[in-house]
């Protein structure tokens, strides 16, 4: 079969571990027979650089065009100094976001074993951890009203929602809780916000049609201690934008594996596929970031196609890697002769 | 000297804990030879049951006419989960917040060296944390207009901040951070929202007045990440209402002792003391509740009140019953004799 793949490599290590997930998508091309077409796109820092615009028309276009997206990283703290910035990469993401409606963010937050002895926390708190985090990603206060006053002394930002936006996602994560540990839980501010509180309605008429799942309800700042002090309470998480920005970052270090983790996100047409890790400007060039999370995103873009034995071949290849200690410093530490970038993507694509 | 001290002990374990920071406060009465008139006020469920209204006018006054606030707890499990209900307990603590302009709200958190083994997280990571947040409490979201559209389908929560309500707290902050290890972290998203950019604005600004404090830029998902991997790296956290609420909950878990941390809500002419902790209405009544937190937040109290050698003894005190491991079961263990409530707040007072 033939594919044609929007790769947007983006800022900082995104073009490096970008390539490493092309190698690994080769490599199943040549074993599985398909075709990928790659078709090359520029969004963030990198675009604003070449076209003065985050977001280039020309890049919308391949992607509503492609059978899915393969996206790097966004973002250089150049533009982060200056509040006072007109233009700035994330727009770009965040435009596409609500161009293309990927109204569904799902990030699997899961310990890895071999990788347990690297998280902060202790073993037996997060052995056995396995969240999939679903984050509504195109409303909310992200794309609320926004407004400076004339004098700049004052600033404004709107928080909406309504029961379609809410629903839609809604129902993604039930089914999901079906195929899972059949639970739930929803994050939210309810005693404190009026969008909350129509995130809870909502929800709870949507349970009823799910009668095997189990819904919870956990305030914001509650679920942020509960992560750490038990994450393995959690199955699915289900969230707005703003919340689910903080609490899936604050997830993906639990399990000492933040270099792993891949995340999709989803509109009616379109599906895009990102490592959570962002674009980490210190590491760029250095040939040292961790691109297991970006080809584990390429694996995620082949569930997503259909491809599931390829998905799985990247995954055991991954699994491989990381058991013959084939990895980054970031993973092995920098003393104990950690692998390349590259040199990761290689054995990947060869063990394929 | 005589001071009047309003005791709001409000909902679950509230009184309970609240009761023991009293007899703690007798104490130092009798030794210090103070007077402490005690007037109490409700607040919360228990206000909405007796009255209807979880800030009777009432408790506002004695509020307003007291020296200092020494409050318990807020919140009951019977309204959260009808996202309808009109009247909250929450509501009073806001508007008492609001009415009172209680706009800074310092939290320190630190590892207690001998309560490291109780967090989740590794000795190595906590060790030596000494974190204070200052959160922002009667601006942004949770006091901006709220609407419902006339179907029910919709809701909206209005964020605004202004130079005046930023600079204000800037300014403790900043001046706290001179007392301690000189450096400042706003948390902000200022990647997306208006109102974080005027924050980083703002504070860039006030910080030019501090030229011996370190400012840096962390945005909030970012720094939810950071607390877990390496809370050592901060100092004094700077950060709007919302995000303080979530970040200073988040970070009171890590030392493994939420059970001792309190809190001052600071404002022009009124100050308020309490637990960090919620109501925890499950233990309600069952005398086994911490009252550590509660106690110290009477310490806070007394040194806001400038008896510093009194906030010192009962500290002591503290230390003390922690040494000889007089403290109740979530620090001790359920199997391992765990002093009750009443127990710990006798040997406090005993020992002062
Ligand atoms: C880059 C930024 C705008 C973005 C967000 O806040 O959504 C990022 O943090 C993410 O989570 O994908
Ligand atoms: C009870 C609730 C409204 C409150 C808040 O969100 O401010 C609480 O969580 C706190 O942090 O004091």
């Amino acid at each position: 079969m033939k594919y044609t793949i929007a790769v947007i490599p983006g800022d900082g290590i995104g073009p490096e571990v970008t390539n490493q997930a092309k190698k690994a998508l080769d490599a199943i091309a040549e074993v599985y027979d398909h075709i990928f077409l790659y078709e090359e796109a520029q969004m963030g820092a990198c675009a604003i650089e070449a076209t003065g615009n985050p977001l280039p028309d020309e890049t919308i276009k391949t992607c509503k065009n492609a059978d899915a997206i393969l996206f790097g990283a966004i973002g250089d703290p150049k533009y982060d100094k200056d509040p006072s910035a007109k233009v700035r990469p994330e727009q770009g993401l965040l435009k596409l976001r609500q161009t293309l409606g990927l109204f569904c963010n799902v990030r699997p937050v899961k310990a890895y074993d071999s990788l347990i002895k690297n998280s902060p926390l202790k073993r037996e708190i997060i052995k056995g951890t396995d969240i999939a985090i679903f984050r509504e990603l195109t409303g909310g206060i992200y794309f609320g009203k926004k407004e400076v006053s004339e004098d700049g002394k004052s600033a404004f930002d709107g928080c909406s929602y309504d029961v379609e936006e809410i629903s839609r996602i809604s129902h993604l994560a039930f089914k999901t809780a079906q195929t899972r540990r059949k639970k739930v839980t929803l994050v939210d501010k309810a005693n404190v916000l009026e969008t909350s509180r129509l995130w809870r309605k909502t929800v709870t008429e949507i349970a009823k049609q799910y009668k095997d799942v189990k819904l919870e309800f956990l305030f914001v700042d509650n679920a942020a201690m509960q992560l750490i002090l038990n994450p393995k309470q959690f199955d699915v998480i289900l969230t707005e934008n703003l919340f689910g920005d903080i609490i899936s970052d604050e997830a993906s270090v639990i399990g000492g594996s933040i270099g792993l983790l891949a995340s999709s996100s989803l509109g009616k047409r379109n599906a895009l596929f990102e490592p959570i890790h962002g674009s980490f400007p210190q590491a760029k060039g250095k040939d040292i970031a961790n691109p297991l999370a970006s080809i584990l995103s390429a694996a995620m873009m082949l569930e997503h196609l259909g491809l599931h034995e390829e998905a799985d071949a990247i995954e055991r290849a991954v699994e491989k890697s990381l058991l013959l200690g084939i990895t980054t410093e970031d993973i092995k530490g920098k003393n104990k002769y950690p692998a390349s970038t590259s040199k990761v993507g290689d054995f990947i694509a060869d063990y394929i």
